[in-house]
C-alpha cells in the first residue's frame, strides 16, 4: 500500500483506516480514510505494512523526516521500542487519541510529552500510562518540567532507556528524640566538635559521629558536619553562633550551603534524618525512622540537592539513579529555592 | 608524662624514646629522646599516652594545631583511623622514617604525600604500602598527579574512605576482526545508518546497533554512533567523509568528541571494544576480547575521558568508582591530551 504526504501528515486511503486505525492503533480516522503523523508512518513502512509514502521507500522518507522534523531520529527509535513492547501508542499532538481531551484534562502538545503510551491492555484514547518524554543523551532538561513525565532517552548507540520521574521525594519521617541545650562546642576549620555531649544526641537523634568508635579513646567527643553544627545551633543544643557557623560554611562551599542546609533543615523538622550521602556521591542519605544507630535501618532514600534552575545532564541523570538502585536506594532530587524545597523521585523503569 | 611544644614539632624526654619511638613506632629518634609531629602527639594525648602538650590537654592542643597546620583535622582523622587498622605509619616529612631516602628513592615531601603507611608487620622506614594523600571532600583534584598515590578523603561527617590511584588502564586488548569497505551509509542527525551492512560489521566487530532486534523488520539497518561512524569512515569502511563526520560530532558535543574519538579509536587500534557507557555514566564500558556479539563477555571496565587539566571533585569520583564496584568493572579516567592518553585506574581500597 502507498500512502501521501500531505504538509507535515501522511495521508492513506482504501483499507488503511480498517488496517491501521482501527486493528493496530495508528494514527487518527479521518472519515473512511487515516491520517498518520511521520513517525507513524515511518514505522509503517520500517515493518513492510507501507510500501512507500509518495514515492518514498523507508530510507528516503526516514531522511526526509529527519531533516523536516528536529528530533525525528530520536522519536522513531523510541515509537519503535514502545511498540515492540507491546503497547498501543500515539504522538502527543492535537487531534491525535489521548491528546484531545479525551479521558484527562492535561494539554501533553503544551508540557513536553512527545508520546503517550496506553495502560496495557487499552486502545488508544483509554487510560495513558505514560506521557513519554524523547530525549537525546546530550540534551540538558530542566529540573522543574520533569514531574509527571517518563523520559525516553536515547544513547549515542540508539539504546533508550526510560525514567520515571515523579513529585514528591516520598519522606515519612518516624524520628523522634528530645535535644540538650548549651554543649560546649569548637568551630575548627570545616568541622565542629562537641566535648563530652550526651550520648543520645549520637545514639538516638544520630548527629554527629564519635572522634573513635575505639575504646582506648581517652577523649569524649562528637565530631559534627557544619550543617549538623549550623542546626543544632539554630535549636540551641550547641552553644555557638550559628551565623558563625552559617557563615564558614558559605567560606568552604559558597551558596551551596545555604541550600543544603535549608533541605537538612526541613528534613530533621519532618522526622527524617539526613547523613552525608558522600559516599553514593550524593548529598544525603536519609532514614525515615531511627530508633538507635546500635540498630539502624537501611536509608531508604539518597537525596542531591540543585538549584530550581537546574538541569539535568541525562548521563549525570542515569549515573545517579543507577547508583541508587544498585543500593537499594530511591533516587531523590530536592529543588531546594529560598523559600521552599520541591522533591522529584527519579527512577528507572521498563515499560 | 608531658611533652613541649618547640616550632612545628614537640619534644618528649625520659622513657619516651623507648615507650613511642622503639615500641610503637612514633616520631624520630633524635639521641635518647623522641621528635614527635604534631600529629603523633594528638595522637598520643587522645589515647591518654601523654598527659600534656606545653600545658595543653587534648582539646587546647587540637586547636591550637588547627590554627597552625592547614587540613590538620583531617590529617588526624586519617592518622588515627590507619593507626586503628594496625599499621605503623609515619607523616611524610623530612626526617621522619620513609621520607629520607632509605629504602626508596621517591620524595615522598614533594609529590603530594601526606602520611607513609607502612606493609603490614612492618616497622617505621620498611617497605610502603600505601603513600596516603589526605583530602577533604570539598577539595579538587589534579587528575595528573594521582598516579602511584592512595587518596583518604575525609567527608564532611569525618568518615574516611581509601581511593587506590594507578597508572594504566590494564586493557588487555584480544579482538580481531577484518573491516569491510566502503559501505553504504547516512549520516542523520546526530547519528549515523548504515545500510545492509555485512552481519560481521556487529556480530564480530560490535560496530553498532541493528534498527532493530526484530524479526518482523523490512528493512537491514545498523545504526552507528558518530564515534563509531567517524572510526569506520577514517578506515574506510564507511563511504562517508570522516570530516563530516568529526565536524558533525563537534557540533553536537563540542572539543569532548574529539577527545573521545581519540581515545576510541587508540582502544580499537589496541583491540579493545568500546561501547557506550552512558547506562554507567561514563563515556565507555571496553571489552577487551569480544568473539560475537551473541556470546558478549561482562565489560571489564568503565572509562571517562577527561582532559589533562581536569580536576576531580572527590565526590563526583567516589560516585564514579562506587558504581562502577557495583557493576564488577575497573574505573579507568583517560586523560585524553592532542597528543597522547595517559590513563589512570582508581578502585576503592579498605587498607
Amino acid at each position: 500500500m502507498n500512502a501521501t504526504l500531505d504538509g507535515d501528515v501522511v495521508r492513506a486511503h482504501g483499507d488503511a483506516r480498517q488496517r491501521f486505525y482501527d486493528a493496530r492503533g495508528y494514527g487518527r480516522a479521518d472519515g473512511a480514510d487515516v491520517t498518520l503523523a511521520r513517525v507513524e508512518a515511518a514505522h509503517l513502512l520500517y515493518r513492510g505494512d507501507l510500501e512507500s509514502v509518495s514515492g518514498m521507500d523507508f530510507r528516503a522518507f526516514f531522511r526526509d523526516s529527519v531533516a523536516s522534523e528536529p528530533g525525528f531520529a530520536a522519536r522513531f527509535l523510541v515509537y519503535t521500542d514502545l511498540r515492540e513492547r507491546g503497547f498501543y501508542l500515539a504522538p502527543a499532538r492535537e487531534g491525535w487519541p489521548g491528546s484531545d481531551g479525551a479521558g484527562d484534562d492535561r494539554d501533553d502538545t503544551e508540557d513536553g510529552a512527545d508520546i503517550l503510551v496506553f495502560e496495557r491492555g487499552e486502545k488508544p484514547g483509554g487510560p495513558v500510562a505514560h506521557r513519554v518524554r524523547v530525549v537525546g543523551e546530550r540534551e540538558e532538561l530542566a529540573a522543574t518540567a520533569l514531574a509527571g513525565v517518563t523520559l525516553a532517552v536515547v544513547d549515542e548507540e540508539s539504546e533508550v532507556s526510560y525514567f520515571g520521574c515523579s513529585a514528591g521525594g516520598g519522606f515519612d519521617g518516624q524520628t523522634a528524640y528530645d535535644l540538650p541545650t548549651g554543649l560546649d562546642a569548637d568551630l575548627l576549620d570545616d568541622r565542629v566538635v562537641c566535648w563530652s555531649p550526651p550520648a543520645a544526641l549520637y545514639e538516638s537523634a544520630f548527629y554527629g559521629q564519635p572522634v573513635s568508635g575505639r575504646d582506648d579513646a581517652d577523649v569524649d567527643a562528637l565530631q559534627l558536619s557544619l550543617l549538623e553544627a549550623a542546626d543544632l545551633a539554630e535549636r540551641g543544643a550547641v552553644d555557638l553562633d550559628a551565623a558563625a557557623v552559617v557563615e564558614r560554611g558559605r567560606e568552604v562551599e559558597g551558596d551551596r550551603f545555604d541550600r543544603r542546609l535549608t533541605v537538612y533543615r526541613e528534613l530533621r523538622d519532618a522526622g527524617v534524618v539526613p547523613k552525608t550521602g558522600y559516599k553514593f556521591g550524593a548529598d544525603f542519605r536519609t532514614y525515615d525512622a531511627v530508633e538507635s544507630v546500635a540498630e539502624l535501618p537501611h536509608s531508604e532514600r539518597l537525596v542531591r540537592v540543585v538549584t530550581p534552575e537546574h538541569r539535568f545532564h541525562p548521563r549525570d541523570l542515569a549515573l545517579d539513579v543507577r547508583l541508587a538502585g544498585g543500593v537499594r536506594k530511591s533516587m531523590v532530587f530536592a529543588l531546594a529555592g529560598a523559600e521552599s524545597v520541591a522533591y522529584l523521585t527519579v527512577e528507572r523503569l521498563t515499560p
